[in-house]
């Protein structure tokens, strides 16, 4: 089954994630067509579009006016944009979206060279240049992100204009890497999983095979980097060379056991390291790729699904070093989980993989992004302290606001192609079982074979009632439900027709067999009682503090509903936390806990040898993704339990 | 007075000091000797001394055999130690020393010019670069702690080698900077303290006078650096000239009202403003001094008087962010710290000062240096956590144990020469007053106009008890004793000749209104009462959490005393602290603490819906100065108390 199988056949009818799918479509999308063309006022420049105009003007003409604008990675921008807009288009048609998607294609086919190499930094700015510094330059990056917006346009539209574009391109470069057998891998995987959608949507078996080799070669020769940079003689950022952990080639990746390094390009090579094991069985990958799960998930995550503890090389750092108020957890690091979970659960079907999207989705991808999504985080700390987040020399990063846009734009049009594709993670389809993953309400079409359509309702994040019904052209699906037991809830109750469902329990999955057929319901129900999240002994910054839990929404205490300011609160270890009302008008619809605690009293001085009074109070929480949409304001997601 | 007449006038005799004199004298400047001429085995190389031979060289022969090595400001290294050896010889004769050091001198002045410049950076490596980059060069920090040192060894040795060398850099700085009218300030300062110092010991007006110049000049013109930068076309490090707060001439310094940029800097140049502002009776510089005093102090500075929260420019950051783990707390700007509270107690006597000084020497200077005194800190964190500390790309500088010596060396020396020089911190003379800042047993001398000797018994850091008993060649000396109340003594009883003294506080001091003849005795007993101290709620890392202080000494938990680590303690609130023995032959003898507390057990994985248990425990806990003393370790001097 292609990848998009899935983002086809469902059809999203959620409260909650609906409202998603409509603000990507009238707000998220024509916001950042906006931004891509520089007509966002007072937002840093993008100058992506211009780019392209520009190199096809030098393809044209031999010469351009004006300069490149951007990063080296500028293209991957619009084609992230693209992917969107194609997930898009499935669900709400939109003619005049689509010619627009068509002209911007236009436009990047018009920038291709005749040899099918596409890239606007190097047709632009440095024609001499091309694939000679493969550590920085994102050649293959772009190359990527491109190909799987083709791969996504011509699946979800039928239009094959970018595909044959990016087939172009992909066989320039499998005759660079494989024909003349040239070295190097690239700096920010990418390109692995990109082949991978390319092979499985065109069936060519040199995709996969260009897949698997840059998996290969990968930390094969961990001084690549460093005689490519002696060869090159050029450098974007001066990156070390010899700081192979930052590329995650300082071993070859089936001998790795630890994530390290720049977050995003960790989770992207181990995405496509997953995707090939799946379709090559190679059993050393699979391992790997379980040992760097276990690692990210067992030691180097954010409670919220973030990842990434450190601004210096936007990393993974040390085991256990989850700082809060200095946390890195890119945008993108937490969307590249959920496309690494997604592969995993293919590979295997356990819902610990299910149960780390869930988390990411939930909390760290929509902090990423304003609710009315329009501004977006690159990076998302756990704690923000106005006055020095995004302020303090060692906090340049965790802005405590969102920018209407950044120069590195990564993030922004990353949540507007996830989004739309959530169908993708929300079900896994094998033979005759259907994998429940994610609660999204809506209907997924299960083809011919099994004739006939899931339909989900869905309460969550909100409401823990989940009721599968189901629609039979031939009165009854041969087929068997496998439910996903989150984590998160302790006592799940399954009813089919009103009666105690028979299931069995594996990987935590609720396995109920069938068949469906029209008159059949099965009804579960989460429970959303709050849990309270402890973190390991070992990690410093949770040291006798709790975080607030609710169904897959992890909480934080924002100062706008606590009286300004937040560090002074403990929530009381044996206190009450009452779940307020659905207040469908604040924050866009949300629950918040109220939970009883203590406020200390601020002592005169910075130290004082009487310990601060402790006064009762109620504390206020929100839904962590609901965060900073007030002004500025401090914010907490873990408080000391007291 | 000059600067070193207390040094000079008093005779330690310590039972903890006498140590470190000792120490000082026996390992710590033989040690930095050998360091600094590359003698030992398996540390950072030096090349101080080398770099002298190779000026001289240069100077005799037009050339040189070999190349500069090291920092811009290497020279200081030998300059300070040469500081420390001058106060160390008073206390202790030592012939051999002696001599080593007049050979040491005599090499310095083989590399100085006709002209009297003096800098083997530029003499042997940029001879055509002089004066061009006071941004980042160090050339006048380099002449201020040669300065420094030529003061110190003209006083304590009565040879003046040195100081005449010096005297005519000084005269060479002046012609440029004052005669010539040549712009520009010291990038790093050190200078304006140390000319104040050349100007009280020689009584030449014109050294005040270009102090004062160069305190005055400073920020006036914010752009000063960014011309330089276009004019001079070259850097040392590539230091953005735009960054202004880093060297502090954001603004005039009569107008700064925050202690930013780089930690050490911005109090040494705090030191040399309020010097000048005593000298001077300039009240606006003095005003801008407690201005910047009360910043630091009061949200700026750890609880083991450490400063300079950010790796990031070895900066200050904003007020209330001290993180525990990542703090910088340079031990140099520490000790920075202590010379400005030095002058700002000779501005105005008022105990705040003297407790500061007292917090930042006995916690954070004390910790710069193993306690065999031959490993050294750079950087003084409040929470070590081997296995990211020094090791996480976040935390570089964190190192968890002391390494031998450093490419950058300006901590080991400075720590050399302050601990020999305690005298002029421990007391200040006015008139007929005498106030005792630091109780350090010992004799002072209260020279010929009162007449005798003031000689002081003291048991701290360990034991309450000081007396205070009178030498008088006139029978009785007519003076008043001021006792400084440290602010952690609550209950402070004094007692004259055993029947409570008469006594009026003020500022922090307990006035005793003499004569005193040699049968008196002043006995004060200082209120050893652990104290539980706590921060302001406003600094996050310190969320409910106490440390625990017993009379000056901050105590820390290390994993050697408290099973392998102390992440999962707690102190209990209610709970009692006890008092060890006096253990001599553990840590060069330290008092434990034993806290009643909780341990919390591990829960497995990374985070846990269930709440750990935690268990009754002792936790045992030692001065936070003797930390890292046996190996590999955790600690934390900010336990949670719950």
């Amino acid at each position: 089954m292609g990848d998009l199988d899935l983002i086809k056949r469902f059809k999203i009818d959620d409260g909650f994630f609906g409202r998603y799918e409509r603000l990507v479509r009238e707000n998220v999308l024509p916001y950042q067509e906006k931004a891509l063309n520089d007509m966002i006022e007072g937002a840093e420049k993008s100058h992506c579009i211009e780019n392209f105009r520009m190199a096809a003007q030098m393809l044209k003409e031999g010469r351009c006016d004006g300069e490149f604008y951007g990063m080296v990675f500028q293209d991957s921008d619009i084609a992230k944009w693209l992917e969107g807009a194609a997930y898009s288009l499935l669900m709400y048609p939109d003619a005049e979206l689509e010619k627009r998607c068509d002209e911007v294609i236009e436009l990047i086919g018009s920038a291709q060279h005749e040899d099918g190499y596409l890239n606007t930094y190097f047709t632009v700015k440095e024609p001499d240049k091309r694939w000679t510094n493969l550590c920085e330059a994102h050649e293959l990056y772009c190359a990527g992100h491109m190909i799987e917006a083709a791969v996504a346009y011509a699946e979800c539209t039928g239009k094959k204009r970018l595909l044959e574009i990016m087939c172009r391109m992909a066989d320039h470069i499998y005759e660079r890497f494989i024909t003349e057998g040239a070295e190097g891998f690239s700096g920010h995987p990418e390109i692995e999983l990109a082949l991978m959608r390319l092979y499985r949507c065109t069936g060519d078996e040199r995709y996969k095979g260009l897949a698997l080799h840059f998996i290969d070669v990968r930390g094969a020769d961990r001084e690549y980097y460093v005689k490519e940079r002696e060869k090159c003689c050029w450098t974007v950022w001066g990156n070390n060379p010899w700081d192979t952990e930052y590329n995650q080639c300082h071993a070859p990746v089936r001998e790795q056991t630890k994530a390290v390094g720049h977050a995003v390009r960790a989770v992207y090579l181990y995405t496509g390291m997953a995707d090939a094991a799946l379709e090559s069985g190679d059993g050393s990958l699979a391992a790997a790729c379980r040992r760097l799960w276990d690692n990210i998930t067992g030691c180097r995550m954010y409670v919220t699904g973030a990842i990434g503890s450190a601004y210096e090389g936007e990393a993974f750092t040390e085991d256990y070093h989850l700082p809060n108020d200095s946390a890195y957890g890119e945008t993108c690091a937490a969307i590249g989980l959920i496309f690494f979970a997604g592969k995993m659960l293919r590979l295997e079907h356990d819902a610990k993989y299910a149960d780390v999207m869930e988390r990411a989705l939930y909390n760290c991808v929509l902090a990423g992004m304003e609710l009315d999504g329009t501004k977006f985080f690159y990076v998302n700390p756990l704690e923000a302290l106005p006055g020095i987040s995004g302020k303090a020399r060692s906090h340049p990063h965790t802005l405590p606001v969102r920018p209407k846009w950044f120069t590195c734009a990564c993030c922004p049009p990353n949540v507007a192609r996830l989004l739309p594709s959530v169908g993708e993670y929300a079900w896994t389809l094998e033979e005759n079982t259907v994998y429940s993953n994610l609660f999204i309400g809506g209907k997924l079409d299960l083809g011919d074979k099994l004739g006939g359509s899931i339909i989900m309702q869905s309460g969550l994040p909100y409401d823990g009632r989940v009721r599968y019904t189901f629609e039979s052209s031939l009165g009854a699906m041969n087929m068997r439900l496998a439910v996903r037991m989150p984590d998160w809830s302790e006592n799940t109750v399954i009813n089919k027709n009103g009666a105690p469902a028979v299931y069995e329990v594996s990987g935590g999955y609720a396995y109920i067999e069938g068949p469906f057929s029209d008159s059949d319901a099965v009804d579960v129900e989460f429970d959303m009682t709050v849990k309270r999240v402890y973190a390991n002994v070992d990690v410093s910054d949770d040291s006798n503090k709790v975080a607030l839990q609710r169904g897959p929404l992890v909480y934080c205490a924002e100062g706008a509903d606590n009286d300004g300011e937040v560090l002074s609160l403990s929530i009381a270890s044996d206190g009450a936390v009452r779940v307020g009302e659905y207040a469908p008008d604040e924050l866009c619809g949300v629950r918040k806990l109220y939970a009883e605690g203590f406020k200390t009293v601020k002592n005169n001085g910075l130290y004082s040898y009487i310990r601060p009074k402790k006064i009762s109070c109620e504390i206020t929480l929100i839904p962590y993704y609901a965060w900073a949409n007030r002004g500025l304001n401090q914010m907490r997601v873990w408080l000391p339990e007291i």
